[in-house]
C-alpha cells in the first residue's frame, strides 16, 4: 500500500502531461502545419499505436533497447511504434499498393522511445511528417526540403537552417578507404555523435596512407554553402561519389527554383540515427536547440522488408522541439464566464448561446455548484452574472 | 524466419489503419466536435499513452484482462490508458489543484482495450470527451447532456436518443431488496448485458417476497418519457430513492431549459461498465449501432483514489461508432495534379503556389519520377501539364 501511494500522481519515465495552455499553443502550430501539408497534396492517415515487432519494430531501425515491448495473448511481441515511416511503408506496401504512384502520405502522431533515466529525452512525443513513395527523382528530395522550409516559415520560426547531407556519399567514401562495414560504422558513430575531435583522433590512429587520412579528415570541411559540393568531388572520385555529387548539384538547382536556397546549407557529415537512409538526408536546426527539430531523407531499401521495390523519401518534425525553438510556452485562452442562479437559467443559456454563435468561448455555471466564486471567476476574461431578480448585472 | 513472414503486413488483434479517405471524414467530424466543446469553455489537454498500473490502471475500472500491460525497466507495471477519465482526474488532483473550480477539461485521444478474439471490438479507438470537475449541482449533469446533444446534432446525425438513468437509484433498490453487494452485482450484470429475460428468470428464483420480486421486475418498466420518474417513486420510497428521483426531476426541468428534452428518454436500467459512476448516467444511441456512441455520468468517488474530495461528471464519444451511425465511409479529397518536365519546373512551382494560395490542394510532380502517368493522374480531380516547350497545356 505505501509503495502504491508513491505513485499516486506519478507518470512513467519520460511521460508527460500537456496542460490546456500548452495544448492550445501546440494545436495552433500543428493546425498551421497540417493545413500546409494538405495544400501540397499530402493525405493524412493513421496507423495503430501497437504493431508486431516482427513487422514494424524490426523495420524501424530504432535501437532495440529503446522499444517499448509487450506480449499479446497469443505470445507475439508487440511494440509501441517508435516511428511512423515503417508503419506507413507497411500500409503503402499492402493496402495502398494498387493506388497510383507516387503516393504522398502524411501523419500527425505520437511515437515512443523507452528512456533509461530521469534526465532523458521524452519517451512519447508527437511527430508531424510526410512520406513521398515511388518517386526516384531528385525532384522528390527537393520537394521534401521545400515543404520543410515552408512549414517552418509558416509557424513563424524566425531563424532556422536545413543542413543537407548524403548518406550514399559518406558510406561510399568510408568503404572506399577503410574497406569494411564494421570500420565504416565506427567512423559513422563519431559523426552521428558530432564528436569531431574523437573522429580526428581515430582517423590519425588508423593504419592508412597519409593521403587517405587526409581524405577522411577533409570530409569534416565539407560543410557550408553549395561551393563545397565542388570540393566533395575531389575527396571521392569514383562513380558512386560522382553520382552523389551530381544529385546534390541537381538538388541545389531545384531548391533555387523553389526559392528556398537561403535556408539551406551543405553538411556532408550528417549521419542520421535512422539506419535505413540511403541518399540525400537533411536535418533542420533552430534557435539553440541541440537536437534537430526535424529530419528526413531518402530510404530506398526499407520497402524491401515488405517485399517491394519502392524508392521513397520523407521527413518528420518533432513538434515539442519546434515549440521550444519558437519559445512558445502557452497560449492565452479567453473564456467568458456566465454565472446564474436557478431562476434565471434560461436567460443565462440564451445569452451564452448567442455569444457562442458570435464565436466566443462561454461557460454557463450554476452558482449553486461553485464553492468559491472569486476563485472560479478569476480564470475568466469576462464575467456576466444572472443572479436574483435583477435583469442583468455585468462585470469585466 | 517463415514465422516472421506471416506477419509481414499484419497488425495485432483489434488494431486498425485509418486510410486517407476515412481519415479525412473522421477529421471533419472531430473538428466540428472539438470546436463546439471549446465554445462551451472546455479546455483540451493531453495525458501520456502509458501510465502506471497503480495510478491509473486500477482507478480506471476497466477489467484487468482488457488492459494492455508491460513492465518498465524499473520493474513497474505500466498500462496503455484504457480510458481518459482516470488520467484527467490524476492531473486535476495534482497539477491543476490550485486552479479555480469547477474545472472544465476536454480530450480527444485514443484509448486501449485488449481483445480476446478476431471478431472482437477494436483494441484501440478514439474518444472525444469532457469532464466537469468540482460541481455537485445537477446543473453540471444537465450541461453534460445538453452538450452531448449539441455535439451529436452538429455532426449532422439525423436521429439519436440519449437514455438517462441513475446508478444511485439502481444500487439503492438492489441493496434494499437483496441485502448485499454480491447479489446486487449479479442483478447489475443482467442489466449491463441487457439480458432482460435472464434478469426476469433470476428474479423469479430469488428467495424473496412476491412484493419485492414485483418491485425488482417493475424496474424493467421504468423506461420512456419523463412520466416514468413519478412511477420510480413508488418502487423505492426511502431517502436515497427520493433523492435520486428529485435529481431526475430537476434534471428534466433543466433539459427543457436547454431545449433538448425531445432528444432524451428515461431508462433506469442503464448500468454502465464503468464501476465508478455514482449518480446520473447516460448513453447515446443512434441508427442501428448496438453499442452506445457516447456515454457518461457522475463519478463522485473516483477522486478519493487521488486523496481528494471532488464531485465530477463527464462523457466520452466513441468516434468510430458515431461515424458508423452517420454512415460515413469516406470523404472525397480533390487534388490538382501539376506534372512538369525539367525545363518548366519554375513555371509549375509558381502555378502551384498561386493555386495553393487560392485554397486548392496541389501536387507538383516531376514527370521523370512517374512510372505510369495514367495511373498517377487517375487520382487527381484536375491535371495541368507543364511539359516540353509549349507554354501550358491543361486537361480536366
Amino acid at each position: 500500500m505505501s509503495n502504491s501511494k508513491l505513485f499516486m500522481f506519478e507518470k512513467p519515465l519520460g511521460m508527460r502531461d500537456t496542460l490546456p495552455s500548452l495544448y492550445e499553443a501546440k494545436q495552433n502550430v500543428k493546425n498551421t502545419m497540417t493545413a500546409e501539408i494538405s495544400q501540397w497534396g499530402y493525405q493524412f492517415m493513421e496507423t495503430p499505436t501497437l504493431e508486431y515487432y516482427e513487422t514494424v519494430g524490426e523495420a524501424s531501425a530504432i535501437l532495440d533497447q529503446q522499444l517499448f515491448k509487450l506480449l499479446d495473448q497469443q505470445g507475439h511481441t508487440l511494440v509501441l511504434r517508435p516511428d511512423m515511416t515503417a508503419p506507413i511503408a507497411r500500409v503503402a506496401a499492402s493496402r495502398l499498393l494498387n493506388e497510383g504512384y507516387p503516393q504522398r502520405l502524411a501523419y500527425s502522431a505520437n511515437v515512443f522511445r523507452a528512456q533509461q533515466n530521469e534526465a532523458g529525452r521524452p519517451a512519447e512525443f508527437e511527430q508531424i511528417g510526410v512520406e513521398c513513395i515511388g518517386d526516384r527523382s531528385i525532384s522528390a528530395d527537393a520537394e521534401m526540403i521545400a515543404l520543410l522550409v515552408a512549414l517552418l516559415k509558416n509557424t513563424g520560426l524566425s531563424t532556422f537552417t536545413v543542413a543537407i547531407g548524403h548518406i550514399g556519399f559518406l558510406q561510399e567514401i568510408f568503404l572506399d578507404i577503410v574497406g569494411n562495414e564494421e570500420r565504416a560504422a565506427t567512423l559513422r558513430r563519431y559523426l552521428y555523435e558530432k564528436n569531431y575531435v574523437g573522429y580526428r583522433e581515430h582517423v590519425k590512429n588508423l593504419p592508412l596512407s597519409s593521403i587517405d587520412k587526409k581524405r577522411l579528415l577533409s570530409l569534416l570541411t565539407l560543410r557550408g554553402d553549395s561551393s563545397n559540393i565542388e570540393l566533395a568531388k575531389e575527396v571521392l572520385d569514383g562513380d558512386a561519389g560522382k553520382k552523389a555529387v551530381k544529385e546534390l548539384e541537381q538538388l541545389w538547382t531545384m531548391l533555387e527554383a523553389y526559392g528556398v536556397a537561403e535556408f539551406v546549407k551543405l553538411d556532408l557529415n550528417i549521419v542520421s540515427h535512422m539506419s535505413y537512409y540511403t541518399g540525400i538526408v537533411f536535418e533542420a536546426y533552430a534557435g539553440n536547440i541541440g537536437f534537430p527539430i526535424g529530419n528526413g531523407g531518402r530510404y530506398d531499401k526499407l520497402f524491401q522488408k515488405f517485399n517491394r521495390e519502392k524508392s521513397a523519401t520523407g521527413f518528420g518534425i518533432h513538434l515539442d522541439r519546434l515549440l521550444e525553438a519558437k519559445g512558445v510556452k502557452k497560449a492565452e485562452v479567453k473564456i467568458h464566464g456566465v454565472l446564474f442562479s436557478q431562476e434565471r437559467r434560461e436567460e443565462a443559456i440564451a445569452f451564452a448561446t448567442s455569444k457562442r454563435e458570435a464565436g466566443e468561448k462561454v461557460i454557463v455555471q450554476d452558482i449553486a455548484g461553485v464553492e468559491n466564486v472569486d476563485a472560479c471567476t478569476a480564470s475568466f476574461s469576462e464575467v456576466t452574472f444572472f443572479l436574483g431578480k435583477a435583469r442583468k448585472e455585468s462585470e469585466a
